[in-house]
């Protein structure tokens, strides 16, 4: 059974195909620019050379038309036949609080998406649109939603509900929802495979830090909050976003700095975060570099950022009354073992203790705890796509 | 030795007179509504009777004159002379990063306090005016300044940088500074004295809970976080005002609710909290008796409140990598068994464990711990007013 998976951003659609009885990927690509100058598509067929398409490609369903060419393509293509795709999983970033699970979809799901916009403006159009034009191409494909959303639907009320009027709940939604939510779910289940131990019994702090970051309390498989909040913005601080902050510095920004209404939440998105402490860059890469030759700034961001993800470790130990695990992903989760270092050390009050030579790994499944350490410490790259084709089969 | 302790607030002016050879209190007492219509006296003598004298208060000089003049009055006075008063001790909100412990006062902090007034625009005001009234009718009397923002200016710099922009920093002082510095100062004091412990071998969790809340970690008898931010609307959410939430969230209530730049921080601070979560008063009283009368969101509000506190006990527990005790002040920490309670239980992790006896009691320094809690869990009155009358001996 061969699944495609499908990531569309404003400007950009990512898929991968897997195959299903093995979970292999059979192709992978990325078509950017879409609705610009220059669009092209990256494909990159398994075991086969990467190839770039130039094309002009001015919205979503062009790019949907573009990639299924490509997967059919007789020199770079890897299917003979579109019927061979048995069914198409989308990720979809905002559920809302109508999808606590991964969907079929049909006419109803797309009604209540569009009914999720004004939750997520920027991200869940694109997504809709995406699986507009799958329907419309391969309209006999069965197609499953999976949002970023959903696995933290079991956040109790208390964790969800902010210090504001409960009338704004009631009137536009306003509570903390949480993101990243399958490379939380699919971290969560590894780990407790890794552990070998069942997943209902564990209590675990998920890091998935990446440009975007978001730390999950995950109690006996269930997540239990979330970093991020209404909106991805809330947290830690991020590449660019500022994450939890004094609620008056919006409106003092916007006084003092003159920054309009209409502007601030980009200011907020991509001015801020390590980016804005270090002055030198958003890329974690970068700043490590900076802060090794000695830039001041850089060291900061890097204290701050760790410091923040080592108080979420205590505050959802907190939440959940134990830990057993801590598990890193995303970008720098996976990669950075200086970050990884510094938010661990001096955490042995909370039975964690990581193992140096362990943790000079990048993007590998590895337990990277030192011996002896009460609180197990993994590093397990995401899948969020391979989570996607699951739930796809599951659901068809 | 007689201290005089003062408070100015914008139309208020509270004050208390100390013996310090016992440090008892030979009288205290509030001039409300200053410059409104109204205005009036309240002067409790030790051991006399109450008196409310009404007069025209048009502004703090008026206030601070009105005081003298019940401290000297004949029937009920407590003091025959003025210059028996040997020192003035004000309390002042905002020191902003000049002020990392109390100072005498002179024209240069005058000067420097008033550069902090941007930091407070509500609050620095009228203990400037305190001042200067003092100043003017009791020209040779000295004076100390005891500042909220003082006690955490052991923040370490990670703790107390945003995740924005540094220029912000740079130019307009953007940072943490924490509040109620005075208060978490007496109470972590208080805590190892009847531990019985050096203040230097202590982690601390010290949470002040009223009408304002904010929560400490104090480590080895110093400040290295505090709840609240650059202002006092962060943290922990409070009778009235948000605490964190996503950042985005006062730009979307500006915009769905039509709310002005003007009138945001008033919303934020008076509109929010657990008042507007329960809908029913800011009162912890009021909410406790609606939560026990069955309404559903006064429950939650009381839910929301602990849980969060909650969760900086475990933050500040990986701030510190360590817990030995829990402090509770404040209104609602001196008084409220049931959010100690709630805020305790399930925190075993933590080794916190109270018992259910002991918790039962109001307004008194108790050890509540249960047997055998690994870490110790103290309810002690605050006295902000003493530990300024220590202050200002301790300067003169």
């Amino acid at each position: 059974m061969k699944v495609l998976v499908i990531n569309c951003g404003s400007s950009s659609l990512k898929y991968q195909l897997f195959n299903m009885e093995d979970e292999s990927v059979l192709a992978k690509g990325l078509v950017e620019r879409i609705g610009l100058e220059g669009s092209v598509l990256k494909h990159q067929p398994y075991s086969k050379d990467k190839v770039e398409i130039k094309a002009e490609v001015p919205n979503h369903k062009v790019a949907v038309k573009l990639m299924i060419d490509a997967l059919l393509h007789e020199e770079y293509g890897v299917i003979k036949d579109i019927k061979e795709i048995t069914a198409v999983g989308h990720r979809v970033v905002h559920g809302g609080e109508k999808f606590s699970g991964s969907v079929r979809i049909d006419d109803k799901v797309i009604e209540t998406l569009k009914e999720c916009i004004n939750l997520a403006p920027l991200h869940n159009p694109p997504n809709i649109w995406g699986i507009e034009a799958v329907r419309e191409l391969l309209p006999d494909v069965p197609m499953v939603g999976v949002f970023d959303t959903a696995f933290h639907q079991t956040m109790p009320e208390h964790a969800y509900i902010y210090g504001v009027p409960y009338e704004l709940y009631k009137k536009y939604s306003v509570r903390r929802y949480g993101f990243h939510g399958t490379s939380h779910r699919y971290v969560s289940m590894r780990a407790a495979a890794l552990l070998n131990r069942p997943i209902e019994t564990l209590k675990m702090v998920t890091l998935h830090l990446g440009n975007g970051s978001s730390i999950t309390a995950v109690d006996g498989g269930k997540s239990v909050e979330n970093s991020m909040g209404f909106t991805p913005l809330e947290g830690i601080t991020m590449g660019t976003r500022c994450g939890s902050i004094d609620p008056y510095l919006p409106i003092f920004i916007m006084e003092k700095e003159g920054v309009s209404i209409e502007k601030i939440n980009d200011y907020l998105n991509k001015k801020c975060g390590v980016l804005g402490i270090s002055g030198v860059s958003s890329d974690f890469r970068d700043i490590e570099k900076a802060a090794e030759e000695g830039n001041r700034r850089a060291k900061l961001a890097l204290k701050v950022f760790a410091y923040q993800a080592k108080k979420y470790i205590g505050a959802y130990a907190a939440a959940m009354n134990g830990l057993d695990a801590v598990v890193f992903t995303g970008g720098i989760g996976e990669n950075s073992s200086l970050v990884r270092k510094m938010i661990c050390e001096d955490m042995d009050y909370f039975g964690i203790k990581i193992d140096k030579e362990k943790n000079n790994i990048r993007g590998r499944e590895v337990d990277i705890s030192a011996e002896g350490s009460k609180t197990k410490v993994l590093v397990i790259p995401t899948n969020e796509e391979l989570m996607i084709a699951r739930d796809t089969v599951a659901l068809i």
